[in-house]
Order: C-alpha cells, then structure tokens, then sequence
C-alpha cells in the first residue's frame, strides 16, 4: 500500500467540522507538510492558507472554487488543485481518503 | 506537538464501524507498526489480534475488557492493555484522540 516514508507524523489529530473531517499532519524531512485524512459524505466549505492539492485516493466528491460557477466531480485517482487564502465548496458523496499538499 | 519520527505513514486510512474510528498505520523502523486515531462518541467491540495498549490523548472512555466485569475510565494522559487474541468493550463519551501500540 502506497506510504510516505521518513517522515513524522504528529499524534494528534486535526478533526474539523464536528468530526467530518479528520486528518493527520505528516511533516517531511524538508520541513514540508501533507495531511492524511477522511471526509465523510457533507456539504463542507474549505478555507485555504497555503496553496493546496487534494490528492483523491478513495471516495467521490463535487468541487466548487472559489470564483467559479462550476461544479467538478473528484473520484479515487484525481486530484484537484486550490490556490493559496482561497477557499472550496465540497460535496463528499462517497467518504474521501485523500491526501492535503500545502504549499 | 508530540510526532513519532522516522517513520513511515500509510496514505490510506483505515475506517472502521461506519466511521466512528478513522486511523492511520505508522511503520518504524523495526517493523512495528502502531496506529493514530480518533473514536467518536459511540458504543463498540473491538477485537485484538496482537496486544495492544491503548494511550488515550484526548477525550473520555468507559472501557470492559473481555472476562472482566467492571467498567474503567480512561481519559487523556492514560492508557489501557489488552490482551491479544481478546476484545473489549469500549464506550466513548468525547470524542477519543489515541496512538494504538501493537505487539
């Protein structure tokens, strides 16, 4: 099964939204961070800092950017990319196994 | 933060009970393997195959190991053992963060 290797991983979950969405930081020898993470099914609103890839692995969901008027649908295999002090609209139809890349 | 260094993470998570327990694999470098995540509130059985100590970071549980018969409360900072091969009974009352040691 895919894995990051020579990492940290912080022992503490990030949970959001009352629990929809959980998620573990993992921080790269670099400095750099991803987050591993859950979102069950919900209409959720992300705001983002740092620019963001959410890397799809398992699950189906809707995207909005900011911005945009269109809905995109994400499966298992995509990714989508959210620019930095943006935010996205997701619909989580099928709950999402992804991973976060900032910056 | 407390981290778990030099380690490697398993993308994929591992949900269980409908959701109600979302947990990642961290793999050292010996081999062991422990696992971080989160219980929500709920009623559950789980079922051992290794041993495994159970260190509560965050939240509240009611836990009854199989063959005994009193409930104990562990909450964070604490941590509990259960035998392999075993289950124990275990009621979440906030939401638990916890790191599963294997082995």
């Amino acid at each position: 099964m895919p894995q990051f290797d020579n990492v940290s991983v912080v022992k503490q979950a990030n949970i959001y939204f009352d629990g929809k969405c959980v998620s573990h930081t993992v921080v790269f020898a670099d400095g750099s961070k991803k987050s591993v993470g859950v979102i069950f099914p919900s209409q959720l609103v992300f705001n983002t800092g740092a620019p963001e890839i959410m890397e799809i692995n398992g699950g189906v969901c809707r995207v909005k950017l900011a911005g945009e008027s269109d809905w995109k649908t994400y499966k298992a295999g995509e990714r989508f990319s959210v620019p930095g002090n943006s935010k996205f609209d997701i619909e989580t139809m099928e709950t999402l196994d992804y991973v976060c890349h900032f910056g």
